[in-house]
């Protein structure tokens, strides 16, 4: 679990989208972002207070995430020093980099020696345990997508926001680095032990109230043949009760895979729910959730009015048109 | 890569069942086998020749391969007086306790002065690729399973058996740890990362001669909520061309999981099938391999029969009746 709130490190950020993990957390959870931090060169702004170590500690930022890419996978000198200083400033680091804190003794001296913590979200910190497959109180609700980075964990936070706004009990599950950063804790799902995934995510969204809803962030998809394993075991681990089909209608090809198509909706609504219903034999698709980023408004409306009539189930761009059809369909389950 | 051929063994094996592993490797790979190692007291006999190190090294063994499972999970001093003098001796040392050997200090330093290895089979020592799902050259089979631990192992190796023996081009691929302990090599798939499960098994079966069958071990099930990533995986890394489904039909339940019933062959037909086909759109079903150690001769002939007529597809025990009708099966796609 990372201490928030957060100063937001952007370094020298090439652009703006070379910072969105800060992004995410900006906009999904702007109460854990006290202020930015920028260095010299930075092309990136979040529209948050600039500070240095001083002053956001004085804001109460308790940890300093790096909410940016690094350019060519290492943690500069540059970056180094801020860290460092950081680090004796009382900051603990957080960071969804392939190049790890922990690998960088440095870092590892000067954390110890000041007693502060180094987190990577990428490792997991828990020694999960095999599923059980035993029914847990409370309810859950899964994004599963026809691909890679169609839009699942966007999903997943816009209905959860606009399930707080209503006053539903609900809370966001991260199952990735950038999810885990916004909302400082959850399971890196890709870089857990095979064994223990499914376990993984059932530790992840316990026993709850009947009445609450935990919205689980998904991850790649059954029909990805480099990830469907992971998909799987959130499918299984999570025990959802609600299923929200995610798509990205425009794209030409899997993620990564030139030679495969995308599925059809149909399809992964049917695949889904059938292996859900091993977990959850009450599961039930509730929506779709479709990423119209490459769309003109006409066009994903129409696209948007073709989904609900072909599939008989409502459909929005969560962060186009806002999450209410999808949460509207949660609360009736 | 362990070298082979091996000295088995046995320790204090309190009975034969203890020593499964060593029974194993004698079974299928019994070239890889010139003799048995006892201590006082053991309880099991692989019906080999008794050897000290000595006599095992002249015979030609490379690699002294724990056979046996370890009373409260730890290697015994007793153990460690013979293995410490197996280094000394030359041998490596290969082990699928779930007590690492690189975890015995004691082990680690014996064997790096006499520049010895110690294989600890649990635990991966590649750093496999992301599976990029492109298509191999060759034919796979892969074993999909009804549970865990209904023959999938078993069937693969009397396939492949069979097959060598009629001049077919065969591999038996392991992805566990008894698998790879009788091999020599393989993927201990269940202790592989997430993102990096299909491309171990892409990594495990490249490309081959185009009559050349690789048999896949199955892991898990599509149906066990505990492990069905794993399975997919397989589904998937695996690019299979033929599936054989594995049962096992006098289980209460799935193994592991009181509340969760066993699929219908038909449902695992089904469901494998269908998620084979997104990576290799021309996969079928071959055959159905019953584990009937439960029944009686009559009873299981009469299962076996029943099956037949009902899937339309050929059905052995391959241990009881041979596995020559799932080749038969192979041999026709």
């Amino acid at each position: 679990m990372i201490e928030t709130p957060y100063l937001l490190f952007l370094g020298d950020a090439p652009d703006q989208l070379a910072a969105k993990v800060a992004q995410g957390i900006k906009d999904w959870r702007p109460e854990n972002a006290v202020g930015q931090f920028r260095m010299e060169g930075c092309k990136a702004d979040l529209g948050l207070t600039d500070m240095d170590l001083v002053e956001a500690r004085e804001a109460g930022a308790k940890t300093l995430v790096i909410g940016v890419a690094n350019r060519g996978g290492v943690i500069s000198q540059d970056w180094k020093k801020v860290l460092v200083m950081a680090l004796e400033e009382g900051f603990d680091l957080a960071s969804g980099l392939h190049n790890l804190l922990r690998d960088e003794p440095d870092l590892v001296a000067v954390a110890e020696a000041c007693g502060r913590k180094l987190h990577d979200v990428r490792i997991p910190s828990v020694k999960y345990p095999i599923a059980n497959g035993v029914k847990r109180k409370g309810k859950r609700c899964l994004a599963v997508g026809t691909d890679c980075s169609v839009g699942k964990m966007y999903t997943a936070l816009a209905m959860d926001a606009e399930m707080r706004e209503r006053g539903m009990k609900s809370t966001f599950r991260a199952t990735g680095q950038t999810g885990i950063l916004i909302t400082g804790d959850g399971v890196p799902l890709d870089a857990v032990i095979a064994d223990f995934m499914a376990g993984s995510i059932e530790w992840l969204t316990p026993d709850n109230d009947e009445d609450h809803w935990d919205l689980i962030e998904g991850q790649g998809s059954l029909f990805h043949v480099s990830y469907s394993g992971v998909t799987l075991a959130l499918v299984h681990g999570g025990q959802p009760d609600a299923l929200v089909l995610c798509h990205e209608p425009t794209r030409a090809h899997m993620r990564g895979l030139p030679g495969y198509q995308l599925p059809s909706l149909e399809a992964v609504r049917d695949t889904a729910l059938a292996l859900a219903k091993v977990g959850n034999p009450d599961c039930q698709v509730i929506g779709v959730s479709v990423n119209t980023q490459h769309m003109g408004e006409e066009e994903a409306r129409a696209y948007l009015a073709k989904v609900e009539a072909d599939m008989g189930l409502p459909a929005t761009d969560p962060f186009r048109f806002g999450a209410g059809k999808l949460v509207d369909a949660l609360a009736a389950v």
